[in-house]
């Protein structure tokens, strides 16, 4: 009996039998049935069958899946957030016992009946072929939902947990991307970089020739999936303008002549995987490769966007100041370039006539470099209140370890850049002595490290009345 | 000042600094010196130091525990499961408040508070090169000392959880090992063939010719490392015997003739991973690769040992009788050979006879061969009060699905084939269409596929009044 | 000495040491400079320092190659045929010798002398890396001054012949092009598809779907290099019109439906190999290849171009009628379609009007579809009095063993298909039985191999009085 | 007609259509069924149909070729000498036209009927699977005919002009051999290995480990077949005995400690290709390879036998004295150690005394050390009339431009060493920057290049009065 509903289910996951009624009842009821065979083999492939047969059962289980719409996804998950929850009267029971005796049995005990049953759920549809690929997808399905159903959380959270154990630096392989990889990867590449769009093929090609390197993770799961790559150009001396980097008609040159790599692109790329965290370890073993490639290279940098900047100085999309910078202290920031501000705008209030010129902010480079570098320090080095940095990109690099370099005003003139952050980025340096000093300086006490430089700004921009405190909202200030 | 810490736990890696007193305390000093340095290690790699420097942590934790020696790895598994345990004060006021209010906030944190902080160390021991392997060294070693330290189950239980999940079936590729295949690999068939032993490389170079196949499963960490193999000769028509198929001399046969797979040797090779299950999936993805690649191939069989068929047969290694076969139940099996045993033997009582013709058996083939073959079909489809078979080797393929499909007497002449079973072999059947029925009678009711002719004699055997249950101790008939 | 001078020459390769005066002397004196150095090098590297620095040697001549230019490798190989020819004096001896008495070391003193000096420095520069790639660039670029500078024809012969033994085909690689490629090999189909032009990398995406196949020769020492591929598209039915195959957004099918594989492009992509034949080969290997992979495909067919038909039908390329279908002979195979012709076209002369619609071809499709057929056939089943086909393509093809199958009129609508040959393609068959003797009958006796259909199409329209001999020109009817 | 003789021929390469008659007769019969239909099969691949069906053909005939023994191997070459030979009556026309009108076409026309028309036959045999390889196993069996058979060595000049051409260095891949190597190619080591004998697997894994480097040179039609390889040993300091390299047991080193690279042993592997020379590039690349490896290796020498010592010292194997070194030579470079060989061995003249104590000279080491030292730097330095030196190691390696580094007597004490050579073996160093100038002062003036402490030895040895010739039959000193 069992046997012929599984042949059923099975045969079923290609044919649909449905009434002749009208269409949305045919879809509710095609995606019922669909939702409903699927939730059927779960549980067969969770039973004994699933073990003599698992292979087969995923593999019909990923075809499900994969033929299903977005309300069947939808409809799915709560299936998974109801049928395969851990049992709470076990739980119960079981913590019960731990209490009364915390012995290891009853340890053991309550740590199985803690452990959701689709975790193994899970782990069996990865024994078919593409099952590594239908989970990762699954999850970024299911990302989708959190915010209007929030009790799919529990198996997010589940999925997580294995992806997060599975995609393991261990694991993952770094690989050189250039023109040798397959078009199947590259192409890739054009879809999920996100910093700084690629133009198609010939932009691409650009991208990776022999004074540019890229590099990205991989898992031998998905092998041709990069799951993070980064773009890294080979250059003599500073970089402070993102244009000649992106230029397709740039001069390709000779990497024996370098000195500097500049990651000036880092993506991330599966949805699914968001919130596994492979940043860190890709700088750091992609600066290993470049060292060992070049010993004349000295310096790794990056060239960073700044990417909540106009939205931190300006609140409502027009006026100058915000929560993040009332306009008491946005005046205070420009005391230096008040009259050369006013002057151009033709106005008396400098907040405001920093906001009047950056409603073009090409005409007036000159005047506006200063107080934007000064303002985008400011910015960098502010601190939340759980002490990790307001700037996203500021808060990896710092967490990474690297100190804030340098400051460019009008380094990236394309739209999004000026749009977001008037056209300001940033260089991170990673200087693999300092690594480990500057992270724990940076997680423990909120310390940023910087250029000698750019500390020096820092000082000097603060008068001893008004204290550190004032520039940036330290954590250990308040 | 955690900085000299680390420094002087790095440098330490390598070298001691020892006191001049005897050796004895010598070694123990070193010793704790060792474990009490790597303890330390765990430490950082699990703080925030380990996000930022996780790689190198990691990879000085490995070089540690290598050079760590018995005693030491005692030691260091205490502290294992001593300082990564769960707290036990915290599971009880999570598990308070999960029984005060179910909510998923106190399902999250009780969750959070289950696992082992240990967990997460052994995912970070894996950022290094060599992670993987060293964590399933690791359990090896643990395995040897739960016996005499029982509570170190737990920190088994962990390691035994972890790579369970990584090495899941999904990242398992399946590879055929010939002779292309690279001189590490093939030695460690020799050095894990524990059915069959392989004696140096001519005899592994006859069991890779062409009419043989070899396949095993690798995990992509451990490229080198046969997790599990199997050996298959391509043969026609019935396989009885073991010898020719062992035979150095024996005339390599074109594979196109053949209409018979045998499978005559399944070895898992990894300590670390017992327990965690490959040998199902090898022999039925094997199989499908084979029906690929020879499509004349009809049977796939196996040609199996009974490893305690002579233990089950005589208690005391001596006499005949045991708790699974009484003297009376062993005299009803032997009735219908009683006379010609007792002639041959010249003793009144049948089973005396058999226990002293079985001291030299190859002496006394042909009166042997029939009451043999019926007590091995009595001894394989023999259950344990569990339900699981008493032959392991039968449990194995019986729960995969296969039948048995014939009893070989005088199958294996080799001192440890007559030894353990008096040179019994079987044969059990992988019927790709009946492998799911099977597996689920016997799980579910304990019931023993057999090829036809096996069933009549299996039936023949039991007369009317003594029934099935006399024969073979089935669960269900208590 | 001699190794002050090597040293000159080694710097001299990166390095001009050149006067002050006009750019016109001054790029004589260089190219005389870069021409002498490589001519010094090549005798050093035919000397013996060649065999204990033969690599060294080799890389520097290469380099200097390369960087030559247009008027200085005229002059290079203005030396090659001079200085490096067999010795005409020596020949003239060594035949002397060999007529006065044909010893075998009389022949093998005349083989030596004869093999010219320049084919073993041929082969020393193969000796460094890059070496196959030079010696194919320079046969590429020694093709463009054949017709100016016959006397090169010499160092020609000797390259053809050298990369004529290179290439056998026994050191050719049979690739399988698709998505998985490097964007390397794939963006060089883009370059060399010469048949029917791939417009930019979403075109060249959709030629490599899953409905279709590409696969090209590769060679060893050019491994990143396609020697020649074939465009292949799995259908099912008949292919009579280019369009679908081209469209980029014609849907994908499922190859498992289909019954027919078209050949519909195949190029030549190197010109330094140009005259080494490889076509053959491949459109075997890959009907073979296809064979295996599809059981269910029957047909293996062309699509192919008429490349001169337009012009055989009008000598200079307005009027129709030529050498090959004077006009009187165009009248009578035009005889069946003059009525609707001259209607069409209002005029009277059959001949006269088909020149006038094929101004408009498309507008005149219905009318014109029969004739432009019976014209195609008879195109493409002349001969010439060498007895090759007329038609470059229907030698290639017929050569092969294939037979032509059909004629399609309007099957190349775009402006090159109309323009060479009014819009008509052809199939030509692979079927593989028959190959062997189509091949032989075609070579030995001008007879060509058609299906069935064509063949009475072919045997109707000759009108027994007039015979098969006015028809087509096949050399045994002279 | 032709198609049904193919079809005869194509069958019979399996079956034999044979009379009753006695055996012999059978055998002739059946060896020359085989010999004709093979040559049969080569005048039909030279065909036209060879063109169409070259493959296919050159399959079967690999197939028959594959089924030879030797005497049809014998009568098939009989039939290449014969049947495929360059038709000396057309070269005699050829000739007699090109002496009178040496134009380029009577050139051209000279050289096509030069060439045997064997060499397309081989060229088109290398069409099919295979065929690069029945090509050198072709010639390896040819050459053991030569002698017996010297008209063959016309087939075997052309086989060995392409298989010298197809061979070139540029299409050698070098690759390192290690454990991780198939068992395939390691298996031929063992097989190759003609210098110091490979006992067994455990013998190859210690040549193979870290402290060991083996590379070989490989063509990519003969992937499992290396064609040279060597073995080298990574030590620190000098290395003057044999015994520590091949012992089984030596402790692994690190090979970061290692100043030295030793060149134990290089070997050829395929008769077929003998006289193809590869030493010399492969000493060279490996040079190369490990350069880049180990920064810290500074010396690259050879440690070699000098394989016809004894014989040049002893005529008749017993009594020292011959042509090379004639008694009163020996007695006078003997001079120096008279006294104390005589004695030693107990009697009044030192060439006899030296003959007696070499009959067990490891029971005088410390007498024998000195004078076989000085014997051997003047073997070794003894140049033949041609030139070449007179031991054929030391002419490969000083023609390759390494230096004699020293002379050490006592380091082969194997049985093989002290038959040949008393037990003496000589460094080689190959100092890159001498290798080019060594080379030419070689080969064209004979100066051999040596360490200074052995020029001294040298020098300090010939009294003025003997003056240079007497010590080595230099060439130039006739």
């Amino acid at each position: 009996m069992r046997r012929s509903r599984l042949a059923r289910l099975k045969t079923g996951a290609s044919t649909n039998s449905l009434g002749h009624d009208g269409a949305g009842v045919h879809n509710w009821r095609a995606r019922t049935s669909v939702v409903e065979r699927t939730r059927a083999l779960c549980g067969l492939l969770l039973s004994e069958r699933g073990e003599a047969s698992g292979v087969a059962l995923a593999r019909n289980l990923i075809t499900l899946y994969e033929a299903m719409d977005r309300a069947s996804r939808e409809a799915f998950f709560d299936r998974l957030a109801r049928d395969f929850d851990p049992n709470p009267a076990a739980i119960a029971r079981a913590a019960q016992k731990y209490q009364e005796s915390p012995t290891p049995e009853a340890f053991l005990a309550l740590s199985a009946t803690v452990e959701a049953p689709r975790q193994e759920l899970f782990r069996r549809i990865n024994f078919a072929p593409g099952g590594t690929r239908t989970l990762v997808a699954m999850r970024g399905h299911l990302l989708e939902f959190l915010r209007s159903r929030p009790h799919l959380s529990s198996v997010e959270f589940d999925l997580k947990h294995l992806l997060g154990s599975w995609f393991n630096r261990g694991f993952l392989r770094l690989e050189r991307i250039d023109w040798h990889t397959s078009a199947e990867v590259l192409e890739k590449l054009i879809q999920y970089e996100a910093v700084h769009e690629i133009n198609g093929w010939p932009d691409l090609r650009r991208r990776l020739a022999k004074d540019r390197r890229c590099f990205g993770f991989f898992h031998p799961a998905l092998p041709d999936e990069p799951l993070i790559f980064v773009e890294v150009a080979l250059v003599r001396g500073q970089v402070a303008a993102l244009e000649p980097l992106l230029d397709l008609n740039a001069p390709v040159t000779d990497p024996v002549t370098a000195n500097t790599a500049v990651f000036y692109s880092i993506n991330n790329c599966l949805k699914g995987l968001r919130g596994i965290s492979f940043g860190s370890f890709l700088i750091k073993q992609v600066t290993e490769e470049l060292r060992l490639e070049w010993a004349e290279i000295k310096r790794y940098i990056t060239l960073s966007p700044l990417p909540d900047f106009a939205r931190a100085l300006r609140e409502d999309g027009v006026n100058m100041g915000s929560t993040h910078f009332p306009r008491e202290r946005l005046a205070w920031l420009l005391r230096d370039y008040a009259g050369a501000l006013t002057r151009r705008a033709g106005c008396d209030d400098a907040v405001e006539a920093l906001g009047r010129l950056l409603e073009r902010p090409l005409d007036h480079r000159r005047v506006l470099a200063a107080p934007l570098s000064r303002l985008a320090l400011v910015y960098l080095t502010q601190l939340k209140h759980d002490g990790t940095a307001l700037d996203p990109v500021a808060q990896f690099h710092l967490a990474n370890g690297a100190r804030l370099e340098r400051i460019n005003p009008f380094a990236n003139l394309r739209p999004y850049g000026l749009s977001r952050s008037f056209g300001v980025m940033a260089n991170y340096r990673y200087l693999p002595g300092e690594l480990e000093h500057n992270h724990e300086r940076f997680l423990c006490g909120g310390e940023i490290a910087m250029a000698p430089k750019l500390k020096r700004d820092y000082e000097e921009m603060a008068a001893p009345e008004h204290g550190r405190v004032v520039i940036a909202a330290h954590p250990e200030a308040k």
